[in-house]
């Protein structure tokens, strides 16, 4: 028995059971994406390479949990997600699969790539206000007069195990690779999808997350031992997928219980881990797909030969990828 | 019995269990690179991104394979191989890997990024000016003075069994992928050890070789059915991996034999396939890299679902990089 008792549960908590199950799915349809290993001091550190999905980053991951365990009745209803990018371009992708009709409420200010990539993949886009409109509710509103399923980009168990899938994916191949597993994750976190799943993935490895400067609402919260939002202050940030303005208890719980760490880092620190994986790795990574590494090459996080840092999205308009290369 | 009957005799011939060998060599020591689904058109072709090979391009294969077969003996005598910059880190990476000295006679105007790197292996570097020097013939009196072999960049039979182990190792990825094999294979050529090598690996596929204009002497002998070199009045073109001025009976003959096409392309049409590559799957390709991407968009090739492309390497300097993505 490795499923969830109940796995289409509203209410369940995410599991590693679930992940395993995510895993399975996913196995299934993707390939997976290259574990990379990078030198970097004494140390050789080992590099997922999630940028390299079909949509450029692992959300495709947790989007393809939830939508292909939606009932018939389910699919027919449609989907509606908020999400600055990614989110946003892996509903479409899995609802595309599906033949489902996908909503997608995204920021005015988001990347054109990710817009024009979102619709590409057939799904309907609403824009709002980043500063001013409230996305959940603007979703939500859709929601009730459609019929249509919210699919919050981290606030939900199957995504956190679709997410986690990304840990056990990277498991098999360090051990395959070097005969070892890791006893260290460096991750990006903007609501904590990715690195709950992964802390459920890998439950001996100590986590690390990485937020933007003024963005590191989680470390706060993790140090403070109870959630606190962004600050109405936050500077900006060229972070733009990373930018989420509150946890959720969820996401916090998982990673206050495995004792998670967290750093932020500046734009000046992740420009320098896009060249460096331009030049190191040949990957084009977008900003809030670098904070990791950057937190690494920044000397903020301890690494050893077991250290798993994810390289988690690539979807960068050209313009600030050459400012990046040129900082 | 699957091996050549001397697999170490200097006067043999490249064959298809030469490239079984290698590519079972090379799967031991390096995982494969990913092959990535690409819609172009009605068609979606499968991209192997040999620019993620840990020195940036599928050079490390001839290399290994070449390298890894030494005796002790020769092991003790060293290498040394001339190259633009791609060849010199493959021969330099198993040269370090294998414990051996490597000496590297490169152009003075090799990207620098190239040079640097090849050093970093460990590697001695003796530079030539590309338009008066003579680098068959340094390399050629280096290994008199020194006892060092001489390890060609693609007039040798393990090096193309090395280079083609690229298409076996894509056979099997297309078929667990997709359930098909590849018909068509479009891939770069300098001295043609890659397109070789693949023509003897997949048997059955039409092979495109796709030169830089003016750099076509590959497509002018096929065409004329004799060996013709690149012409003195060649002009300036951005793929440096690409600038072989002449190509090796070894290299023609295959192509010839199964028919290859070939085509041109330019540097605008280079640099567009570079901002795809960037775009629709997060990867860096160098000029030369790209150039079967480049033929492919600019609808000089036919294409259908089953055609492989050999995204064939990605050490580009930033600059070069980043004119390409503003081009």
């Amino acid at each position: 028995m490795t499923e969830p008792s109940d796995p289409l549960s509203p209410t369940r908590k995410p599991s590693r059971e679930g992940i395993e199950r995510a895993a399975k799915k996913i196995a299934a349809i993707l390939p997976p994406t290259p574990l990379m290993p990078l030198k970097h001091g004494d140390s050789t550190i080992w590099c997922k390479a999630e940028c390299l999905q079909p949509m450029g980053a692992f959300k495709i991951r947790g989007a393809w949990h939830r939508l292909s365990d939606m009932s018939e009745d389910e699919r027919a209803r449609g989907v509606v997600a908020f999400s600055s990018g990614n989110h946003a371009q892996g509903v479409a992708w899995a609802a595309k699969r599906l033949n489902m009709r996908a909503t997608i409420v995204m920021p005015a200010d988001a990347p054109q790539r990710k817009i024009d990539a979102t619709r590409g993949y057939g799904a309907d886009i609403i824009t709002f206000d980043r500063r001013s409109d409230d996305r959940v509710a603007i979703a939500q509103a859709f929601a009730k007069e459609t019929g249509a399923i919210v699919v919050p980009s981290f606030d939900d168990p199957w995504i956190i195990e679709g997410q986690g899938s990304t840990g056990l994916e990277a498991l098999v191949q360090i051990i395959a690779q070097a005969g070892i597993s890791p006893d260290k994750v460096v991750t990006c976190c903007g609501g904590g999808g990715l690195a709950a799943g992964i802390a459920l993935a890998l439950p001996g490895a100590k986590i690390t997350v990485v937020e933007p400067d003024g963005w590191d609402d989680m470390g706060v919260s993790l140090r403070g031992k109870k959630i606190v939002p962004v600050g109405a202050d936050a500077p900006a940030t060229v972070c733009d997928a990373l930018q989420t303005p509150l946890v959720s208890p969820l996401t916090f719980n998982i990673l206050k219980d495995c004792r998670a760490q967290a750093v932020s880092v500046s734009d000046d620190e992740v420009f320098a881990a896009m060249r460096h994986a331009h030049e190191r790795l040949r990957l084009v990574l977008e900003p809030g797909g670098a904070v990791a590494l950057a937190a690494i090459l920044a000397g903020k996080v301890e690494i050893d030969d077991r250290t798993l840092v994810i390289l988690s999205g690539g979807n960068v308009d050209p313009a600030l990828f050459s400012r990046a290369l040129a900082a």
